[in-house]
């Protein structure tokens, strides 16, 4: 019996999905390998429940271990794929210093969306995202640190650019994010005695012409009476122009001063899809109706990163649903291609849509009818407990619901842990500092001690005040020689984005007068 | 009727139950101002279990707000001390550009400790610490981290690394840390199927000749013991020399490679102390009987950061139990010195101490009796339930002890949200980058447009290439000069600390042959 590899890269609702449909068959010939850089399976609905602190962040995904006992499952972020040779790279390790070859039989393209900012200048810069766990636990911690702040703020200006939030995008995310943002405000409100009712500010902006497009204009009319009833501000029909530090600016030259930003914009296909070789459409993977990648057998895509045909000639929408219907038909394929049999065809047919708008509100269309208010809310929150995957995870958002219905909301700051981009390195004699053929990493100016580099060709000697390791700003993947240390050693160890950045603009005017200033006073 | 303000600095056992006592009071002719870097109080004996998994990160600590709703908190970071003016300066705003001066009638100093692991070359660099909530959460995530990567890593030596964690102290908070992360990873390994159960290491390194010197003998060898039929290696009579990248060092010349370093030593003084003029007591600040400190009227100390005499001419130790006794009494004294009363002398005799070990087993010793085993743990999770202030926070803990008891351990990664040292910022127009008279914070290159410097004597336009606001260099605390943008403008932001550290070592011979090169190349 042959063992066939079926590899899946990306966990969300696609590739976790058609893993776990696979893995449940429990077939002794097939061996599930599933990529993903979390290790946990992320429950998209749930995030704006974690930003606004009614679930806690452990608690609102699944483990991929957990979820998938039968299959491999290998934390990791996808640099390339290789068609011909059938191999995936993939960077792991402790420093993301590996590059490991993961062959397959069938591939699943499950990568689902990313964010790029880029088209408005300054918002890559000032605002934060909406897209994993960790966007939603930051926001959160994010907002409180706001109220602190505002509290102890000494001008009003101060106060207000504290207590503004704008909320880019009117979609799905933007206003849930929206509502549930103004839900931790509204309850936490009454733990800062110096903050009135009526001055925290959160404003969504939305270029269309109304919120929700998701929905029918009238859930969207509830929606958005619902949201300003409570004080949510709702621009609509403007898009923004730019972001700028304490500020963003409105398509109409409007601007608004806000210390928090929160882009729910800019979903763009992973930039892995880029360079490959691929027929895509509005950036999304074409497939064929069983899911196929035309022309390229045994490759296979599904979820918000492919354009899956449907029978009006349009592609499926990305929604957890169609991935989660186009998982179920992807694993039945799977098994007919390992099987000699014959595929079928998708059908997808959406059930309809929900919202929550928080505060115990929501609207749904379901199979054609319409529900606002409570009992939508409620249906809200069974469909998403029920689609939450694995009994445990389930349990664990019950139980946070229960407790934050019966007790105030949580407002513990769990301060962010933020890591030095110059970090002093020390290395003892002999240690590797890195290896020929390991994935670029940080670049070191020796601060004490001896390093010697071996390219192949020569050997270095590297003292104090040389550079080593920077080869990733002339675009270098894999190291190119192997570092060791020949003395006990110190180094400082930078970031390559952040040298990256640093060079082109450091010029002898900037950092050198400085250094050399420094240098004599040592 | 004159308000008199009762200044706190420090939320730990000390700060907070002082301001808890005073606040229920509910005196009108008292303001009550506690000040801390965190918006909550921090059960420290909870931290272990945090890093461990069993207690969820938000759900450990109480938000001070929700203990002291009679008492003004004030989240910020103290910066300095002025006793002639009595008026304390603190580090506020939402970038930390704010100095705040706070006036008190009395002042309560219950600073605690801090770390300082300067004297063990490397250690600061490579150790992780367990002081706060976030160090605790940090350690949780990066224990699970470790094992999903030894799940894939392709070497032995790769994955014996990952799988070593060294905990350096094995004092209580050591021995907890060791417990609990042996508890995580014992009942985390079953969803690594590659993993064997007698891989991961958890070594504990004491430079004293036994483990808990807090505790007798024969506790200390129970718990001995049982770690080390869990597992846990015991190394004591050994301290350590070093830590480099991957690797410790005894005293003895052995190396551990490990991947995890937890340093639990280096308890220290907060450095605020250092400049002023207070007696001291090994770091700490001596009081008199009744926690005032002798030549300040007025200033008052207690808990970690207090040298408290005690009827044998020894000072208090260092413990949440003479804390909360010292807070008690203090409150009573402070009281007493506004009603121009007779203050009380403290009396502190210890009641024993309690020690989890993880996986049910604890070891204590309480009014001279000795309990080890599966009821001194229930011992400890009773009292420190009654110990945790505020009933949400009971409840929480309790709920999630409930859940971990009934569930497999949670091993969701929420990955470390790293804030880059460089970033990219963009002014608006007219924006104010910073003012004089604000705290310093990151220095500034110019990518793009053109900003006005305005030092009060002259007007300097800065562009393309300039650095400004790099004052931090020469050590200046303040702003000296206002900037702001002229046009809608480009900068990088670079850290004060990562700027002082580049700054002497990066000379013409590292970052400029890097910079002209990539200048030439725009």
């Amino acid at each position: 019996m042959t063992t066939k590899r079926v590899l899946i890269l990306g966990a969300g609702f696609g590739g976790a999905f058609v893993a776990r449909d696979l893995a449940r068959l429990r077939r002794p010939d097939v061996e599930i390998e599933i990529v993903d850089q979390d290790n946990h399976f992320v429950f998209q609905p749930l995030l704006p429940e974690v930003a606004g602190g009614s679930v806690n962040a452990a608690d609102a995904v699944t483990p991929l271990r957990l979820l998938l006992p039968g299959a491999m499952t290998s934390q990791g972020v996808v640099a390339g794929i290789d068609f011909a040779r059938r191999e995936v790279e993939i960077v792991q390790g402790a420093r993301g210093e590996r590059l490991r070859r993961a062959r397959w039989d069938h591939l699943v393209l499950a990568l689902g969306l990313e964010t790029d900012l880029s088209r408005f200048p300054g918002l890559a810069g000032h605002a934060m995202t909406m897209r994993d766990l960790s966007d939603a636990f930051r926001l959160r911690n994010h907002v409180i640190f706001c109220l602190e702040q505002a509290e102890v703020a000494e001008t009003m200006e101060e106060r207000r650019r504290l207590l503004t939030f704008v909320i880019v995008g009117a979609g799905l995310s933007g206003i849930e994010t929206a509502g549930e943002v103004a839900g931790m405000i509204g309850r936490g409100l009454r733990f800062y005695p110096r903050l009135r009712r009526d001055e925290p500010r959160i404003v969504v902006v939305e270029h269309l012409p109304r919120i929700l497009p998701e929905l029918t204009p009238r859930l969207a009319d509830y929606a958005a009476r619902n949201l300003q009833r409570r004080g949510v501000e709702l621009v609509t029909g403007v898009g923004i122009r730019s972001a700028a530090a304490g500020s963003v600016e409105l398509a109409d030259g409007r601007v608004i001063q806000a210390q928090t930003v929160v882009a729910t914009i800019g979903a763009a296909p992973s930039g892995l899809l880029n360079g490959l070789d691929l027929e895509k459409r509005k950036g999304r993977i074409v497939t064929d109706r069983f899911l196929a990648v035309p022309g390229h057998p045994g490759v296979w895509a599904l979820g918000d990163a492919a354009a899956v045909p449907l029978d009006d000639g349009g592609i499926a929408p990305p929604t957890a649903q169609a991935a989660v219907r186009q998982a179920r038909v992807l694993a039945r394929n799977l098994v007919a291609a390992l099987d000699g049999a014959a595929p079928v065809p998708i059908a997808f047919q959406s059930k309809g849509q929900l919202a929550s708008l928080g505060a115990r509100r929501g609207v749904a269309s379901l199979f054609g009818h319409e529900f606002a208010g409570l009992f939508a809310w409620i249906m809200w929150r069974s469909f998403y407990l029920g689609m939450v995957p694995g009994w445990t995870t389930k349990v664990r958002v019950a139980v946070d619901w229960t407790m934050d219905a019966l007790f105030p909301r949580n407002i513990v700051q769990i301060p962010q842990t933020t890591r030095r981009a110059v970090r002093r390195r020390r290395f003892r004699r002999g240690d590797l500092v890195f290896g020929r053929g390991e994935v670029t990493g940080p670049c070191y100016i020796v601060i004490d001690g001896r390093f010697e580099r071996d390219d192949g060709r020569a050997i270095t000697i590297l003292e104090a005040g040389d550079l080593f390791g920077d080869g990733v700003l002339e675009g270098e993947r894999l190291r190119r020689s192997t570092v060791r240390a020949l003395d006990d050693s110190e180094c400082l160890a930078i970031d390559p984005q952040d040298i990256a950045e640093l060079a082109p603009v450091a010029s002898t005017a900037a950092l050198t007068r400085r250094n050399s200033g420094r240098r004599r006073s040592r």
